[in-house]
Formats: structure tokens, sequence, C-alpha cells
């Protein structure tokens, strides 16, 4: 277990389904560091200028991954069309983002892990829409 | 003209619905101030222990109106998709904060002014939602 | 006066300084949607190659104004020290982006406006610091 | 290696201390979600009224760590003197957090486990720090 699965289990009114939440959660907190990092990689590259659409699309994905990592670790009283409307934005910017950076996946090793690692962000944010009715 | 919309105004590739945006990711972006500061005064008032669901609500309107505000401002080859879908997410977000705002509303002014801002962000929101396909 | 200031001001234990804090904190919020703007219109340019270093700093600044922002409206037991370390980096962002951004400024419109806004913010961050012990 | 290792390993101007910052970068991530759901734990709690310093403080080292994680992951032409105020102010940030929730870990799990992660990430932005003029 890390640190925030057993940060969610201590919560006094634990959600029914933590460990899946942890688990998204986690992954969608790492998911806003890989993009920041891939948009800085692709601008150091020197054929950056073809890097637009990619570096574009990290920054929105960090910045809504941030976001959605932040309201899912929360507990307290949470509103299930917040959450559902937020991860679909959520599904939507890294699904994006691991499509632009496939194309670049033969070039570039980060734009690889990147989209890797959004693609597996996408999976984990199903999950957790998929288990919250009966949440 | 704020600084913001005089910026946007001089993107090499201006988006043609520039004053809407401009106007709007103002908003969002003082939204996410406005909801910090009044999770921060519930959270000093006596009676927190009955607004534990207005400061829950602020903070995650904090965070969506702070992903969403950024990820408004760039235009560089913008994903219609995802500006939708945080778009819906934040006004998501700002209703349930405005709704749980308005019932302390009489007895907390922050609570007024914050619910106040929030339902006009959400008319901002729903206005650039509605502009997108002439945009 | 704007919403933030209006917030401030309804604060169960309000700050001795208010009227500065939240002129510091609006323009300062303001500053990190005009530095992520200022990344994306340089992202746009022609001439990407030469703008690293803006946008590297552009993105820096943006995180720490909206750390920043985010700290100095909350007035519930503040500690001072948190807030003087803080503001030192944030007056060390603003003053790094404004003296890049200057350098474009002659060629690139939104370079100037967001030197200018940076500028602005070091100065404002620069009085709350001064203002401390006395608020 | 996790994600953000590899990351940072494929940058085409890898730094030359890059195990370190990686620890150091995933772990003030991580932090910043512990705080956030610490925040969240103490809100829920009967005696939230004694627990508001404690709120108060997991918010600001919340968005601190945010901001530092994001800059310490750039590797594209870094000012050092930025990354070392950003992490002087993490460090005051992680402290005070970690000094106000050991004085509720006997009582409190939340609170304990983030105690402990704040002051694992007090000791990593020293060792960054530390190490810097050799990187």
């Amino acid at each position: 277990m890390n640190a925030l699965q057993r940060m969610l289990a201590t919560h006094p009114q634990p959600a029914a389904d933590n460990d899946r939440l942890s688990e998204a959660a986690h992954h969608i907190a790492a998911c806003s560091q890989v993009c920041t990092s891939c948009a800085d990689a692709c601008l150091a590259e020197p054929m950056v200028a073809d890097l637009r659409r990619c570096i574009r699309l990290n920054l929105d994905c960090a910045d809504v991954c941030a976001a959605t990592s932040h309201v899912l670790v929360r507990q307290t009283q949470t509103d299930a069309s917040l959450v559902q409307a937020l991860l679909n934005a959520c599904i939507t910017a890294c699904r994006l983002c691991a499509e632009e950076c496939s194309r670049h996946a033969a070039m570039h090793e980060h734009c690889r892990i990147c989209a890797d690692h959004c693609r597996r962000c996408v999976e984990l944010c199903e999950g957790v829409l998929e288990g919250w009715p009966s949440a």
C-alpha cells in the first residue's frame, strides 16, 4: 500500500470503493507529472516546431489530471455528478494526449512512455466511472 | 481591456471568439480564487461543522476552475472535445457550489458573494459552449 | 472593489492589511493566466525554437503564481514564514520571466504585456513582504 | 524505475542528478495528494473545529507541493535560483504541516501518515538543494 491508499483507508467515512479510487487517484496524479515532463522534453527537442500539438495536449492533460486527482481523493460528502463530469474530461484529455504522443513514440521515448501512462489513466478512470453506482 | 484580453488578442493565431473566451477565462480564474477564499472563510466560522459540504464543494470548484481557466486561455491547436468536456465539468462544479453557498448566503456574506460569482461562471461557460461551433 | 476584495473583507477574522493582500492576490492569480497565455503564444510563433527559455520560465511562473495566489487569499491562522518564503519564490519567478520576456518584447507583443504584468507582480509581492510585520 | 524516472532519463538534455531529482519530484507530487487527503479527512472529523490550523496548513502544503513538483520535473534551461527559492518554500510548507499533523498523530492516523510523508519531503528537498551546485 502506498501513502495515498493508507490515507484514504483512515478517512472517518471511507468510501466503499477505496482501493480502486486510490489507485486511480495515484496514477492520475503521476500522469500530471509525466505530461508536464513530456511537454518539457518536447520543448527541448530539435524538432520542437513539429511537436506543438503534442506540447499543447501535454499541458492541458497535466492541468486536468491535477484537478481530477485532487477531487478524487476527497471523500467528504462527495457529489457523484461532479466526479463523473470531471472523469469524463480526464478521459478525453488522456485519450487525446495518448493519441498524439503515439504518433511520436517511435522517435521520442518520452512520448512513448507518456502515451502508455495516459492510456492506463483512461482505463482507471473508466473503472472508477463503472464502479460508481455500486460504490 | 484587461491584461488577459490583450494577451489573447496578440496570439499568432487568434481565435475567432476572443472576447468571449477571455472574459470567461478571466472570470473562471477569479472564481478559483473566490472559492479558495470562501473555503477558508467557512473554515474560520464558529459553525464550521455545519459548513463541511460547502468547504468540500468550494475546494473542488477551485481545482476545476483553475484547470479550466488554463486550458481556456490556450489557443494553439485547440481540441474542441476537451474544452467542451472540461466546460461541462466546470459548469457542474460551479452550479453545485452556487447551490450550496446559497443555503448559507443569508448568514455568511462570503457565501453570498461566492454563490453570485459561481452563477456568473456558469453563464459564461454556457456562452462559450454555445458559441463554440461558430468560433 | 472586485469579488476577491469583497470576499477577504467578509472573513470572520480579517487581516489588518486586507486591501494590499487582495490586490496582490488578484494580480498574482491573473499573472498565472497571463504567463500560461504567453507560453502558448510563444509555442505558436514561427520562431518557437528561439523561445524555449521563455516558454520554460512562463510555465514555471504560472505554477508558482497559482500556488502563491491561493496561499495569499487564505486568512485562517496564517503562518508568516510560509507566506514569506513563497512570496520570495514568486518574486524570483516573476523577475526571471519579466527579464526573459523583455528580450522578446520588441518582436512579440504578448511578451511585452507579460513582462509588464510580471514586473507589477514583483512590486506587489514586495509590498506585501514589507507590510507583513505591521500586518 | 517508475514512469517519472524513465521520463526524466529520456529528456534530450538530461540533468546530471536525475535520480535524485525524479525521486524528490515523485515524492513531492504524492505529498500534494496526501495533504489534500488529510485536509479532507480532518474536515470529516467530529472535532473539525480543533483541526482548523491543520486543514489550513494541509491546503497550503498541497498547493506549494503541486507547484514545486511541476517545476522540478522540467529540465529545459533550468534556472537554479528559482528552483532553490521554491524548494525553500516547499521545505517550509512541509515542515509546518509535519509539525501540526504530529500534534494530532496519536488521535488521527491520517495525520500521522501525513506528518511522516511531509518529513520525508523535507529530507528529499534538502537533498536536492545540497546536490545542486554539483548537478
